[in-house]
């Protein structure tokens, strides 16, 4: 086995192994159907919490095997350092800045907001039941919760989940303060659980939640295994304050949050099994990743994002990079690992061209089709990443290089500061950005500065929709 | 598959597979024969710089691989944060406190040491000698460079390697300060090559080193395929100033610190491939793992402990925990994770029980039999480390828990800081010791003060062989 491919790609032994299962298992799929897709998507996952990213203390033996039979992305970014435009780029393939879905004042939808993902915006929901998907949402949404805002107001056949996050909505009485979300027995939280555009329990029973998606998300595939069928499936967990249900308490030596990780760990476990057991692996395409880097201000319940730097909210890479794996056995080469870029915008590009469809042209769409690198025959085609944070554009990558040209830590340590020079680092020498190099390198930070300029020239943001207040 | 399993341990499908894999494959061995062992050791290899263990820009596909195959150990330890008595003790199954091989002046052994692993100390290779091994080693001794002190007479039939570190015996004019190592072009190095007791090349050309230990190494394995052998490998890489051949010049986004790592996945390779072409695999025991955590003073050009704290030369986790692979096919349950304590004087007890030899009654062993975990029968007899700085015990662990008495960065911070109460952390909770915890659990530093006070009461060490002066 050569150790050198061409595109920093790693063909393992799983390749093989795959090539001598019995032929029995193959299953006789029409070549022109159309793949199901789904997306299961960690709320705060740390870079580094998963077993095959390196954690030494949680156990994730579903999301290894996954990792195992499928491709491993060592570069894989979301679209902003928080929630909301983290999720409105996932379900646009465009940058938050594009679409409203951002602000200087606050960061994501709070339940006093009156905005949320605009109607003119093509969601990968509506692109996919172009092309005769049957969709649905389950988990938390975060796009806005008025009813125009919904899942099912955004192409999703049905929607089972929370429209904000699971610390918002705190009961009237509730202490003030970060003291409240660290005691998992008591239950400050008042965030509605809803199935399509009605609340069925408030407040959300929490305990069982990843159980209740996760039997959901089953049930969607199981209706729908005829296909073709896209599910969004993203997590509530392990988004702080932390709820585990009963078989998951105190399983984990990384305690609460261990836990946590296990049971969504259980999760997806469940959801490849149904996939197995219903003969759609083979024409299956399963996402795993994160929405943005752990929230680290919350310690022991806070997760780790292994050695890269900062966390949820920063642009630093531990605020944006996720632990992404793809699954698509037969199709993806098992045992992959990649190192090309890669972005939560792109599983947007990706799928529609999976699914046939057309990628609209009357608006820039900022992902990309990641589909040669999937299936092994050729690079990505991003080479770049814009990191906002807010409104502001804080730093650019362009192949391993990365220029600050605004710093600031997630929490604490100041505001936001203007470095001149920007700071430069080599993320495939520095992945964890300790070594400023920009006093060798200036000629890249001006071909750098220069596709910023670019970038911030070539268009003009709409208005913010996380200003807009909630009319009473 | 159940994701809970009893001891932490979790088996992934490719015990599955294995068992699939065609019965023309599996090799009829007798089931008494004594199995081969491989011990391949890295030198400031950092906990976080293979791909199994998280790194996002360095390959290791042989090593992923060998884990995908085997048991990749989350908490396995050296016995010591920097070379000559790490390596010590996995030589003798014993901490160096024990024999001799630390000091409170000197680190480890220089070109103008006069001492060395003392001839009482019987070593694992003249343990497995006594059984029938054929034995070799094959790259850094580091445990004395006078005859007497040699692989060669102490067990090994043959030795091929560099006697110390490959950044000693500087040539008269070289440069001092560490700008010296930075260059790997230019040659300061007087380091000798040794074949068994003769210098055979002055200054060892360190370009091919890694290549030239390789095929020594795969030459001993086939010349003994009779068995059994014991091969020990101990690399002079990725220890500064480093060198690589010229297959894997650039061919690293780690840059030359990824290409060296590499260069090691490769050799890992060409050593597992020898073993599986000539069918031994089915008979042999490999381990990987790394005689302490990475340089870090060379920034870029040193390793990275991952989410650890430190690196080499402390006694926080980054010093002292490797990343560690353990492959035996068909006898370790292909594709397991496990969070059991191991050390690699673990390595020296284990492989004398596996031999059918007798670990020494006449003195203290801390070397522990690891086998119920390797074949996935039981739980690690190991429940404590002691981790040491030269002669200082600076901290205990016992269970996930972590007691600092003293502190100390591995560079810079000032000197030793003697703590009280000492500082306490949860090791499976809080993996990267950020979270100190003493304040909530006096009970837990109170049983593990009493242990430490019980350890050290429990024997008189012996005169330090590290400050004994080379006689002109």
């Amino acid at each position: 086995m050569s150790t050198l491919t061409r595109n920093k790609t790693s063909f393992g032994i799983f390749a093989l192994l795959l090539f001598i299962l019995p032929a029995a298992e193959s299953q006789a799929r029409d070549q022109n159907q159309k793949p199901n897709i789904v997306v299961i998507y960690g709320d705060d996952l740390g870079y580094g919490d998963l077993g095959c990213f390196g954690h030494p203390t949680i156990r994730t033996p579903n999301l290894d095997r996954m990792a195992a039979e499928g491709m491993k992305w060592t570069q894989f970014y979301s679209a902003a350092p928080v929630c909301t435009p983290s999720r409105a780029a996932l379900n646009t393939g465009r940058l938050p800045i594009r679409n409203g879905m951002c602000s200087s004042k606050r960061r994501v939808l709070f339940p006093n907001s009156g905005g949320g993902i605009p109607a003119s915006e093509i969601t990968l929901a509506e692109a996919l039941k172009d092309c005769g998907y049957k969709t649905a949402c389950v988990g938390k949404w975060h796009l806005g919760h008025l009813p125009q805002f919904l899942p099912t107001s955004n192409g999703y056949d049905s929607y089972f989940g929370i429209p904000y996050s699971n610390d918002m909505d705190r009961v009237a009485d509730t202490p003030r303060g970060r003291g409240v979300f660290w005691d998992p027995k008591v239950e400050y939280w008042n965030v509605p659980l809803m199935r399509n555009e009605k609340i069925i329990e408030r407040p959300a029973i929490q305990h069982t939640i990843t159980k209740r998606y996760t039997e959901e998300a089953v049930k969607f595939i199981k209706d729908n295994q005829s296909g073709p069928f896209f599910l969004y499936f993203p997590q509530t967990m392990p988004h702080v304050p932390l709820f585990r249900s009963k078989k998951f308490r105190e399983v984990s030596t990384r305690g609460l949050y261990g836990d946590i990780i296990e049971e969504i760990d259980w999760s997806v476990g469940q959801v490849l099994e149904t996939l197995r057991d219903l003969k759609l692996d083979k024409n299956t395409i399963v996402w795993f990743s994160s929405d943005n880097g752990p929230w680290l201000i919350f310690k022991e319940q806070g997760g780790s994002a292994g050695l890269l730097r900062d966390g949820k909210g920063s642009t630093w890479e531990g605020g944006m990079r996720e632990p992404t794996v793809a699954w698509w056995p037969g199709t993806i080469p098992a045992g992959t690992v990649t190192q090309e870029l890669g972005s939560t915008m792109d599983i947007f590009t990706t799928s529609i061209k999976l699914a046939g469809g057309t990628v609209p042209t009357d608006r820039t769409i900022d992902g990309v089709d990641l589909t040669p690198v999937l299936k092994g025959t050729g690079k990505s085609p991003r080479d770049d990443m814009f990191y906002y944070r807010g409104t502001k554009l804080m730093a650019v990558r362009k192949g391993n290089w990365k220029v600050h040209f605004i710093t600031q830590p997630a929490y604490g340590g100041g505001g936001p500061k203007k470095q001149n020079p920007p700071e430069l680092y080599h993320l495939g020498i520095d992945p964890s950005e300790k070594y400023n190099v920009a006093e060798k390198h200036p000629e890249v930070i001006a071909e750098i500065t220069k596709l910023a300029e670019e970038h911030k020239n070539s268009f003009t943001p709409p208005p913010s929709q996380l200003e807009i207040p909630l009319k009473k």
